[in-house]
Parts: structure tokens; C-alpha cells; sequence
């Protein structure tokens, strides 16, 4: 994330378009970008970023909006490139500021953020539009572009002004044999080449890995063999969103004479939804209540639930700590079919371990061609760039190590410097005679919901909870004489998460005794200061003991 | 880890030897195997395993040595792998014990273990063996092989007794062009298979990985690359024990016209112990004191530092984040030129978007071919079997699956499931007569480390630091009129790392007045359950709140 300063910015030329970045560049999730021309502004995706170690009691990092503030009514719409929660998780956070904003997505985009809203209480206005449309919205001239990923009915969206166009790729790859028939429409995008791109805003997420994302359909031979070659029942786990692996899953299991049950709030609600539109194309009988499946044999039985990246409350962890109805073991093959978001490492190994110690045969990335990638590698990008040939390139969503990999292929096939655009989340583009320019920096930093309350928790309190995580808590209970400026009995010592905090009680209560010998009578009535002096007296003597130190609570109280 | 309950153990009969891994079974690290005969006990390494998240404030996690309780005096020797800490680690706190254990190990091994112990003030008696030695050490006819593996000297071990013949490989690979030609030994291997290999322990790491674990040699076109092409400074950064990978980066240096700097306590040491040993060679002149490098240009100048794991306090970690003397930028190339340890993900790619947001160019393993793994993949280890077609095999080294991913590559080989010994760390294995039984369990807990001190930090107390870390920390003070059963003043709220608990002072306060209302007499003159009737009054209220739960502190006090 950028951590400069937002100064003040210039005034937008009524000629040109500003680009503002609000995430996704610097870290991979909450991807936001702000377009303004003449007075009006549209938002390209508004995600959440989920938190990671350093973030505790967090649920979701949402983009600051606060250089949003006082144009909440010049906002024209929000568009929405897929469904993703790093692409939508936002929305709700950003309605609350403005219920009636547009929301403008494909069919699926919008029935899964529909579907989001409404456990927010929140009834969006809706514009649909499919791959083709070309669609006034306020000032701006959107037009959407067909582009594969691992979420059906992905958009790429070209943004026209009378300042010029730009186009954002969403996210996206180049299968060219994805199985819904749906490739990203590099024709489409040519034409909007001829056309000219000024700036072309690029997923980034593979550009450090070489060559071509393989075929979605090059994993049916694996995912085949699991269901072939299992004894008991399958049990297969992925994003509730990807609606094309969970079709490959069904497929598997209706040809080896399987039932298939979903398992887990997400997964039942998406592919309900993803059936419904008709994503999702079942095989009569072949899905059925969970419930049901424990009427039958182990090897006509697949379950299909979430928890593919080692959530400790989704239905695959439970299972795999036996806290869960359904019970794995021997003879079962548990399917992880599903990328590992870099940060989860150790509580998916860990859910792989305990399913193994059951007795299960785990099959995931690791040891099987299960899983590939939603995003374009190395390879497509350059191609990209070759055929459509940009003035500008702005790579998006990626950590900054992603977005130079991609800025350095875009300079690769022979781009100027000067027409790559590598910044961080916060950065303010100008975009005017096909020429760009960093001309600012706004706010952009990570704003924390926690128990679906926006921006009360932030840095300061994340520390202290850092610091209890690492050192506890000493609470120390002085009772005090202030008259005699002395303690009318010890100190008393409570602890909770320090090792043998009881040894420093003498020295504890010493430290607190010279301390008070030594204050002023004005400290000696001020109850803040007293709290201070006998905080400060114990975190001396605790500090000498070396190893993590805890954090130090002083309660004061008169004799 | 295991958690099964450790029984009474049978008699080990005479004739038998008996095999105890304490670490190293389930998890990666704190390698520790106990092999027992005739009453006498030799224990095959004592590394360390490094905390995670879920262990806060830990220095090191170290195996249980519960079980050796009462048989100190039995134990002829430890005998050390190899250098790396997951093997060694262990040792100063096995010594506190009984500091005249015999260590026996390679030269560079000793080495090592003996810089370590000096550091714990403890001066080891040390019995000095190269590859191809057989030594009587007490009851254990101990044999040594050499192996091949990311630090130099590595020793596959045979203990043989009159009950039959074990050999634990260590940590290995089959690298057929290591840069100091010291390949694993086959040969010596296939001499002891002849005379019959009764139960042979073997490194689980990578079974899971196809095929044959490339060259350490095939990195020199990569690593050459990054010095040919860096306008600026090279800095690399790799495991302090991985002689042979700075070998490589001195010779490439070196070739380039380039000094070397060592920057880094542990880099600096070790590379001083493999220099004086002659397992480091240096052309003359080409390292040099890290503080000579500023008077270079920057086109001579390389440094070589610790923080490949994106060790905070390391000093890449430290470059990363501008806290350190070398100021990383534009035209500098960071090399690291090492493995990603599964739960180190999120830190080391924080490091390398840190020094590519400085302007470095970052090359690692994710984008150009400068790691190989130091362990033999499932083609090597299949190959081992068929060679030496030991009577049992047990795998060792490995999490869960890893174990069952070895323990499958011997069955496939044709080893009928009986011989085939998965088990974890605690499981007691008799071998008699050629056959191996898994006879009981002993205790096989996580052993806490902190701030020097073994054992006192239990998991409780991680439970408690975990929950402070989620929910905060509320201390409730409560000034208590006991005689009448009331408050004498308000509840007082004190909070660390929670969301405005000072808007609950009302309802903690009635639900504290409600709860004294209530209150026995003999309640009312008890201190503990005073304080417990306050904190669950207090907790009561919090958890209404939703999200995460504080952890309460109840001080009562008496008007």
C-alpha cells in the first residue's frame, strides 16, 4: 500500500480523465479504481482484501473512500467487472454512503452482489449488461468485453470521454478452450485498438509467471482419475464461486455414477444461483440434499464444499479436526480444487495433514494437475500488448513485485518509459491528449471492518493487540495513600498470558514504592498520573526480565 | 504432532531394538529419533522447529525429552546428521541435562553444533567421524555414509546391534553433480544393504514431489545471469549453513570483477567456520569487511545476508524496510537465492515487494531458477528402494502427508504394507528378528522455548495470548461495599486493543450491580469469587456486543 502523503490536487482539465487507484496496487484484493471526467466520476470494482496475521479481530480491509468525500452525488455508477469478493466485497460499504449509486454488471456479477445486499438490507439499482453492450451512464460511454476467468461472465470495460478511452481488463486469462465456450474477446478488443486505447489498466497477478496459463479443461483427466480411482466417497473443495470447476466436479460424478451434495452456506447459495441462471448445467438427479447422500453407498457419494483454503470455521476444516457430521477416513479422497492464496500456506497444510492422519487420500495442487489459475500469464500479456498495442499501460491488481513484472512486459515489447505506468493505490493519473501523468496522491490506506463496523479499528489498536499476542498482560493493583504518598498494602499482580508473572511481584511492588517515594504531591492526587507512575514503575522491572514484554495495566485505587 | 495418550510400555525384549522418534513426525523440524538395545540408548539428532502464528512469544519449539526421564545415564551418544538446525538446534537443552553426552558428527557439523554450544557457555565432548567410518560407541555399532544435501558433510548413519541393522539417511538428496563431487554414496548404501538393511528411516520432504530434484550446478546460468546483468550492487541473500549456494555466488562474483561482503551474525560466522575448514573457497581478495565495500563502485560491490525467510529483525528484512546501513534502490539487484519455507510466504513476499517498491530488481525463486530443494523428490527415493530393498521402512521427516506420500512410494516399489512403518512422533517401534511393531506411545508434546527457558510456557498460556490478540484485553475494577453486597462507586473500564469498551461502562456496571444483588455473604467476603463474579457479570455484557471477545481482568477492591 502507499503510505505518501495526499497533498492537494491540481484542478482536472475539462479535457482530460483522472484515474484513481484506490486498491489493488501494492496488494492483491479491495481492487477500486475511481475515473472522473468533467465533474462526474464512475468506480470501477470496489473489493474487500481479506486480513492476514498482523490484521487480528479484523474481518475485511475495505479501499479508503475517503477522497470520496463530498462526491458521493457525482458519482455516475459503479461497475462491476466479475463477482469476486475482491472485486464486490466493497459494495455494500460503499451503498451505505449512497444507497441509490448504479450498479453496472453482468447477469451473474449482479445476481451474486444482489444476493450479497441483501444480507446488508440493501436493494440495489441494477443496470445488466452483457458482453457487446455499449452503454451511456452519465458522462461516461462504457462499452463491456467478454474476458475469461475463473468466474463466469467476466467483463473487460472500455471507458470513453471526449478525453479519450481507457479500458480495464478486469480480471482475466486467455483459455482458448474454456468450457462454457466464453474466451476473452481479443476481436472485441482490437476493434477498440483501431480505435485507439490511451490507457489500457492490465490484471497483473501472473506477470512473474512465464509462458500460458494452461486450459481449464486440462484438469478434467486428473479430476477424473480421483473419482475413478476412489473407493469411498469423494470430497471436493473450491471457491463457491467457481462455477466452471464445480461443473467439471458434477461432471465427473454424474459419469462414475455419483450423487453430489453441497455443503457450506456459499457454496449451496452461489450454485443455487449459478443453476438457476443457468451457469451451472446438472445432470437430472445428480445433485441432492447432503442429507440424502447418507442413504447411499460411500462410492456413489461426492460432496462438493467450501473451506479450500483452510478456514477454520468452513466445512472442510471441520471435518478435518472431526468436528464436522461428515466423517472422513480411510478409503475417502478429499479434492482440493483450488489455488493456494499466498498467506494461507500453513492452515491449508495443516488441514491436509489432519485429513491424511484420518486416513484420507488428499489430492491438491501439490500432487495433482487440479488446479490452474484464473489470471493470464507472462505470455498472454505480451500478447496483449503486441496485438492492441496501447498508448498507455497502467498495470492493476498485483502486490508492487506483480506490477513491475507486468510494467516490464509492456516496456518488453517496445513501449516508451514513459507509457508505463507502475504506481500505488492512491496514486492520481491524468489522462489528456493520450499522454498520462502522475499528478497527485490521495489517501489509501487500509480501513478495517470488524464486526461490520467501518474504520473504528485501526493501526493503533491492531498494535496493542499485537503486543498482548506476543507479551500478555500484566494488570497491576496498587492501593494507595496518597497522603503518606506510599501503598497501604503490596502490590497484587494479575497475568494473563505472561509466563510466571508472580516472580516480579516483590520487585514490582519495590519499583512502585521508590517511585511514589520520589512523586511530587501534584502526581500523588492526579489519578492519571499515579496510573502512570505505577505502570512505568512495573514495565521497568518487567523489561529487565527480558524475552516478549507484556503489556502493563496500572489500576490505582485510594486507601 | 501426536496426541495420543503414552501407555505402559512392554519390556524391550533383549534380543530387540527399539525405535522412538521424537520429532520430525508430522511436522518439519525438531528432528529426533531415540533408538534403544540392551538397556543403553543412542539418540540419532535434537533439532528445533520455529514457532508459528498460533505460538506467540516462542523462541523455538523443542521435542519432548519426558520420556528420557530416569535413562540420562543410559544414553552413549547423540549422533548429529548434519549442520542444519532442525537437527542440531536441540542439543544445548538436551546437554543441560547431561552436559557429557558424547555428540558425534562430520567435522563441518561439529563445527557448527560446538560455535553453537559455546553461546550456551557449554563446552561438548565431541567425537569427530567422516563417510565411510564405523565406530563402536557404547552398545551401537555406528556407521557413517556420506550423503548429499544443502550444507556440506551430511552423514547417513548405520546403527547396527546384535538385534539388527537401522540406518537413518538424514536429510538428502542424490544430486549427480554436487559442486564439491561428494555424492550420496550408493555404494556404501548397497554394501549395507547386502549384508540386509533391518529398517531403514527415510527423509519424507519432498515425496511428494515427481521426478529428480535438479542439479545445485544447473543454478550457475541464473545466478551467473543476475551479475552479468545488474548496472549496481548485487545483494544476496540465503541460508547462513548453505555453504555450497554462496560458493557459487563468490565464484560468480568473482568472475564478474565483484567484491563480497558478509553481512549478518550467523552468515558471517558460519561462513568463517567453512572458510577456515576448507569447505568455503575464497579467491584471494574477494571478501572482504562489509564497510570496505562503500569505498567501491557499485558495479564491484555484493553483499551476501541473512533474512531469506523475511526474518524481521534479518538484515534483508531490515534493507527492506530502509532501517538499514545498505540503502537498496534503482539498479540493484536483491538474489534470493533460496527455498520459501511453507509459513514464511506472506513475510518474504512483504520483503520482496518492500525492496522492489525501493526500485530493486527482485529475482527468487518464483521467477528465475535460483533454488533447488536440498531433498530427494519421489524418483530418487523410489530409485533408493529398489536398489536397497530394505527389510522395513519407516519415513521420517516429514509433515503428515509427506509421511504417507513416502510411506506409498515404498509400497509401490512392491514392499508389502506390513513392512512399511507410518507413524508419528511418540509412536515406540520394536524390531526383532527382522519385523518391526509399533508397541505403545511416550509423550511427543510441544516443548515451549521462551526467552531461554524451556517448558514453563505451556499451551494455555498460548490460548490466552491468542485470545488477547483476537479480543483485547478489559479490565473491570470494582469497588466494592461488601457489607452492604453494593457497588460503592461505578465500575471503572480499562482497555487495551478493544473497540470502544468504554461504551459498555453502563450495562457492565448493572449487570455487575444485578450480580452483587444476588451475591451470598459468603460470595460477598471472598475475594476470588468477588473477582469472578465480576468478571462473568462484565463478560456477559461484552459478548452481547458480538465480534471478537475481550479477554476481562476483574479487580475488586473493598470500600
Amino acid at each position: 500500500m502507499s503510505r505518501s502523503t495526499p497533498g492537494r490536487l491540481p484542478a482536472l482539465n475539462p479535457r482530460a480523465m483522472r484515474i484513481t487507484p484506490l486498491g489493488g496496487l501494492g496488494e492483491i484484493g479491495r481492487n477500486m479504481t475511481v475515473v472522473e471526467h468533467a465533474g462526474r466520476l464512475v468506480i470501477l470494482d470496489c473489493g474487500v482484501l481479506f486480513p492476514e496475521e498482523e490484521h487480528p479481530g479484523v474481518d475485511v480491509i475495505l479501499p479508503d473512500f475517503s477522497s470520496l468525500a463530498g462526491r458521493w452525488k457525482d458519482i455516475d455508477a459503479i461497475v462491476l467487472t466479475h463477482g469476486h469478493e475482491d472485486h464486490i466485497g466493497g459494495v455494500p460499504y460503499l451503498l451505505r454512503e449512497r444507497p441509490d449509486i448504479p450498479v453496472v454488471g453482468s447477469r451473474l456479477t449482479l445476481a451474486f452482489i444482489t444476493s450479497k445486499l441483501t444480507e446488508h438490507k440493501i436493494v440495489p439499482k441494477t443496470v445488466e449488461v452483457a458482453a457487446g453492450d455499449r452503454r451511456k451512464v452519465g458522462a461516461f460511454d462504457l462499452e463491456f468485453v467478454a474476458v475469461n476467468h475463473s468466474i463466469p461472465d467476466g467483463l473487460a470495460v472500455a471507458v470513453r470521454t471526449p478525453a479519450g478511452m481507457i479500458v480495464d481488463t478486469g480480471d482475466f486469462k486467455m483459455d482458448q478452450f474454456p468450457l462454457d465456450g466464453r474466451l476473452t474477446d481479443v476481436r472485441h478488443l482490437s476493434r477498440l485498438a483501431d480505435e485507439g486505447i490511451d490507457l489500457f489498466l492490465v490484471d497483473s497477478t501472473n506477470a512473474e509467471v512465464p509462458g500460458f496459463t494452461i486450459s481449464e479443461r486440462d484438469l478434467s483427466p486428473a479430476i477424473g482419475e480421483v473419482f475413478a480411482s476412489t473407493r469411498r466417497r469423494v470430497i471436493v473443495s473450491s471457491f463457491a464461486s467457481h462455477v466452471h470447476r464445480i461443473q467439471q466436479v458434477v461432471d465427473a460424478a454424474a459419469a462414475h455414477g455419483r450423487k453430489v451434495g453441497f455443503v457450506g452456506r456459499s457454496m449451496v447459495k452461489n450454485m443455487r444461483i449459478a443453476q438457476e441462471l443457468g451457469y451451472l448445467t446438472v445432470p437430472e438427479g445428480v445433485v441432492v440434499e447432503p442429507d440424502k447422500l447418507d442413504k447411499l453407498p460411500d462410492h456413489q457419494v461426492t460432496f462438493v464444499c467450501t473451506g479450500s483454503q483452510g478456514e477454520p470455521l468452513a466445512a472442510l476444516s471441520r471435518m478435518a479436526r472431526g468436528e464436522h457430521q461428515i466423517e472422513v477416513g480411510e478409503g475417502d479422497t478429499v479434492l482440493l480444487a483450488s489455488s493456494l492464496i499466498p498467506g494461507n500456506e500453513t492452515a491449508i497444510y495443516r488441514v491436509i495433514n489432519r485429513l491424511t492422519d484420518r486416513g484420507a487420500r488428499v489430492v491438491h495442487r501439490g500432487n495433482a494437475r487440479v488446479h490452474v489459475s484464473g489470471h493470464a500469464s507472462a505470455g498472454e500479456l505480451v500478447y496483449l500488448y503486441n496485438t492492441l498495442r496501447p498508448r498507455n499501460v497502467m498495470p492493476i491488481h498485483g502486490e508492487a513485485k506483480h506490477l513491475r513484472a507486468n510494467g516490464d512486459l509492456a516496456l518488453s515489447t517496445g513501449m516508451a518509459p514513459e507509457n508505463v505506468v507502475v504506481v500505488r493505490d492512491g496514486a492520481v493519473v491524468d489522462l489528456m491528449n493520450g499522454k498520462v501523468k502522475v499528478v497527485g496522491q490521495v489517501s489509501a490506506e487500509e480501513v478495517y471492518v470488524e464486526d461490520g463496523v467501518v474504520g473504528r479499528t485501526d493501526e493503533r489498536l491492531l498494535a496493542q493487540r499485537r503486543a498482548l499476542r506476543d507479551g500478555g498482560v500484566v494488570t497491576v493493583v496498587a492501593v494507595i495513600d496518597s497522603t503518606a504518598g506510599t501503598l497501604a498494602e503490596p502490590v497484587e499482580l494479575l497475568s494473563t498470558g505472561v509466563v510466571h508473572a508472580a516472580d516480579a511481584q516483590g520487585a514490582v511492588d519495590r519499583s512502585v514504592r521508590t517511585a511514589l517515594s520520589k512523586a511530587t504531591p501534584a502526581t500523588l492526587t492526579d489519578t492519571d498520573a499515579l496510573d502512570m507512575l505505577v505502570r512505568r514503575a512495573a514495565e521497568r522491572v518487567l523489561r529487565r526480565r527480558g524475552g516478549p514484554q507484556p503489556v502493563v495495566v496500572a489500576v490505582t485505587v485510594e486507601a
